[in-house]
C-alpha cells in the first residue's frame, strides 16, 4: 500500500546503498503500521546538486564552501 | 487544472507510448470530471530500476529472479 | 509497478468519479506499457481553490471572475 | 539534505506511529547514506480510502470485499 | 509550462499568504526562465505538524520544545 | 521547513538561473510566512519534452508546431 519517494542529491549512491536504503523503509512501514509488504513501493530520485537548494543556496555552492 | 504525475520504470517507453499516456489520461480527467483540457499537465517521470523497490526488493533483483 | 499521482483542486469529485478515474489510469497502463496490475498504484489528491493557482491566479479569484 | 514523502491510506496513525517513522526514516539516511540529520525532512501524507486505488480498485472497495 | 509544489506545515497561512506565493513563484518562473504565465501551476499543500519531521522530530515536539 | 519542487522542461535552465530560482523562492517564503531560511529545501527537476504533456499533446510536438 504506502508509496514512499525518497529525494537525494546525486553524490554517489550505490545500487547497495539503494537496497538497504528500500529494505529498512518497507521493513519499518510493516513493522510499525502492519502495511502489506507486496504493495510497498519505494521509488528513489537522486537530484542533481545544482538543483537542490537549502536556505537558499545550491549545494553546489556549499560543497565548494566546505572544501 | 488537474496535474498528473506518472512514475515508471525506465525499461524502454517509446515517445509513441508516453504520447499515448498523455492522450489517455487528459481524455479521461475531461470526460469524467469536465476539467479543462488546456491546462492539463501530465508529467511522466523514468526511474531506474536499482531506485525502484516493490516489497522490499529493487526491481533489477525481481527481474533477475524472472529469468 | 507504476505509480500515478492525480492532483485535482477540491470540487466535489465523487467517489464513483474517482473509481472512473482509477479503473481508467490503470487500463491505459496496462494497455500502452504492459504494467502489471496487481502493484499499479493511483492516488487522488485534493487541493483547495485557494491553494491553487493559474498563470499567477489562485483558483478561488478565477472561479468568482467568471461568475 | 534528503527529503522523504510518505504516502499512505487514511486508516488511523497514530502520532506516536508518525514519529516512529520519522525517527526510523531519518536514522536510516543517516547510517546509510551519512547524510546530515538537521537537513533531513520526512513527510507523512494520509489519503482516502476511496482516492487511493490497487489494480484499479479502490482501497474502499477492497476493504469491503476482505470483510 | 512548471508545475511548483510547495509543502508547508499547517500553521495558518491565510489565503492572501498563498495568494502572495502563488504570485511570487509564477512571476519568478517567467522573469527567470521566460516561462508561459497561462500555463504555469503553483500548488500548496499544508501537513500537519505531527506529520512533518525534521532531524527525525516532528514539528509538533519542535514547537513544543521552543516553548 | 518548506519544501518545494518545481518540475520543469528540459529546455536548458542553466546551473544560474536554478540559483535563481533557489534563491527567490526561498526569499519568498521567508518574506511571506515567515519561514525558517536554513531548513527551506527547493528541488528541481527538469523533464523531457517527450514526457511533458499539456493539453493532451507531448511539449516535443508543441514546439515543432510553433517552428
Amino acid at each position: 500500500m504506502p508509496y514512499v519517494n525518497i529525494k537525494i542529491t546525486k553524490e554517489g549512491a550505490t545500487p547497495e546503498q539503494k537496497q538497504q536504503l528500500i529494505e529498512g523503509v518497507t521493513d519499518l512501514l510493516v513493522k510499525v503500521l502492519n502495511k502489506n509488504r507486496a504493495t510497498t513501493i519505494v521509488v528513489i530520485e537522486e537530484i542533481d546538486t545544482d538543483s537542490w537548494g537549502i536556505g537558499g543556496v545550491p549545494v553546489t555552492e556549499i560543497r565548494k564552501k566546505n572544501k
